[in-house]
């Protein structure tokens, strides 16, 4: 009998459960409504588990601040949940054990094992969704930190003076470079010249335009749009010459609505990184970069391989 | 007869050896000025090794980016010293194998063995002295990068429009978090208020105010200069808060020419990072910060230290 592994991914609107086989593969899938507060979703939990067959381990990716104890420390996209106890109640329920990290770690680890990481050593995932979400693997090993909260990366602070956060300071990377960044940097583009296709893409309302607006804009070949997506990519390039700086790692695999559409993106994020990274005089090999391979499954199968980088 | 490592830190005016015996104690020593140019400065390590009597393993700690084969491929601080294969060439001089690692990571792994950081499974070396130099160690390993130039934390740029750095961007943390970073802090005071105390410590002379006259008219209580200090340590902590939601460490270890006073900072570092943290809307463990306990030493003492970390 082949070894099962069931994962999990808590998301702000559902929780996907999966069933990998020994070869890595997706051979059962569930999926249920996130409702609001701790005791119901631990209730959703097991029903997903429940619903997902036999099964030898489980894994759980939920999005925040998640200690090594598996608990939610704070998580800004799930109602009530500070200091919620979500793995250790989940596994009294189950009466087994659960794995949980962050569902940004676990999709950094589906990557890393049969995803657009295969192989790196040291590698970064960067997802530019809502926000911008991380994960490191430094040296052949999953970074979580001391507390696991390692791979906050998208409250690095690019601007002290700059753009205000929902999280209270200013200038935060995900304000730029995320999908809302986009959406941001195209509406600020508007206050100084017109973008008809942008507009027209977004309803005829200013306020309504969004990060996709702009993306399909840009793919078309709108010149205003294209502007907008240059500046974009000068930002995502930023913090990913800072993160270089850091940890030096070999790739960079970008995931979030961004991996729909490379061609847009990749050639000015190219271009302003070569730029920005510190190199004295001489030539640095760049670090490459890649679009996530596993799209919305990531972190669900990532949830179910943690009892194998654990 | 005991083991005895020896260690080199190549420094931009001076070399410094030392030989460890097996608990870590120097109890050799041997320095000389760095000569200008690549085989000036391999003929200066022979001298230097041979100086230091008996040992059995050697390693050299050197500023810039250093690839993992021991080679230089750029170091501000080193003339004419570009892909200069500095490791492999004293190698191949001594007829033995040398070790070869950033003089930053050198003084990370001295503190990680038998200084300020000891026991610590994830943790951070910052030396704020004319520039930042950087080390990691995460999950108690050293975090090299692919290729070696892990740690390049002075050039985290944290304000795009921001001062100019020699690097050729604008904004780089140590531009303002650094010992030369607080001298341009309090030249800049001076230009919006005087500060009779600081301007008599730099010899009456504006353009001479350097970090430590600011640092010193601080420690005697000048109300001036605490306001400066408080704005390079809001500075500080703004990048230990960029490193913080990257790699979660429990602790910092801080070197340079601040350690010798650390009561100046401290507590203005401490309740700024406070504030700064990524923590949603709950208490989170804040890292520790602590200073530097190894002194110029550092270096070579972990240069010396490489082959127990390798």
């Amino acid at each position: 009998m082949t070894l099962r592994r069931a994962g999990i991914d808590v998301g702000g609107t559902k929780c996907l459960g999966v069933v990998l086989d020994d070869q890595g593969v997706v051979v059962a899938e569930h999926r249920l409504p996130t409702p609001k507060g701790p005791e119901a979703i631990v209730d959703t939990l097991a029903a997903v588990a429940g619903a997902l067959g036999r099964y030898d381990t489980l894994g759980l990716g939920v999005p925040g601040l998640i200690t090594r104890d598996g608990s939610i420390l704070a998580s800004p996209n799930l109602t009530d949940t500070n200091d919620f106890r979500v793995g250790p109640l989940l596994a009294e329920r189950l009466g087994h054990r659960v794995w949980v990290e962050n569902d940004a770690t676990c999709a950094t680890i589906a990557e890393w094992m049969v995803g657009a990481a295969q192989g790196a050593t040291d590698f970064m995932m960067v997802t530019l969704g809502t926000g911008i979400g991380g994960g490191v693997v430094a040296d052949g090993r999953v970074v979580r930190g001391v507390n696991g909260f390692a791979g906050e990366i998208g409250h690095m602070v690019l601007d002290p003076d700059g753009v205000r956060c929902p999280c209270g300071r200013r200038g935060c990377w995900e304000r730029y470079a995320s999908g809302s960044g986009l959406g941001w940097l195209g509406r600020e583009a508007l206050q100084q010249a017109p973008m008809p296709r942008v507009l027209e893409l977004a309803g005829g309302n200013e306020a309504d335009v969004r990060g996709e607006h702009v993306q399909m804009a840009a793919a078309e070949g709108d010149t205003g749009a294209l502007a907008v997506v240059d500046t974009f990519c000068r930002w995502v390039a930023l913090g990913l010459a800072n993160l270089t700086n850091l940890l030096d790692p070999a790739m960079f695999v970008l995931g979030g609505g961004l991996a729909a559409a490379p061609e847009v993106f990749l050639p000015a994020i190219r271009s302003h990184l070569d730029r920005m990274l510190y190199s004295g005089t001489a030539e640095r090999p760049q670090p490459s970069i890649a679009f996530a391979a596993l799209g919305p499954h990531a972190g669900a199968v990532g949830a179910a391989m943690l009892p194998q980088v654990h």
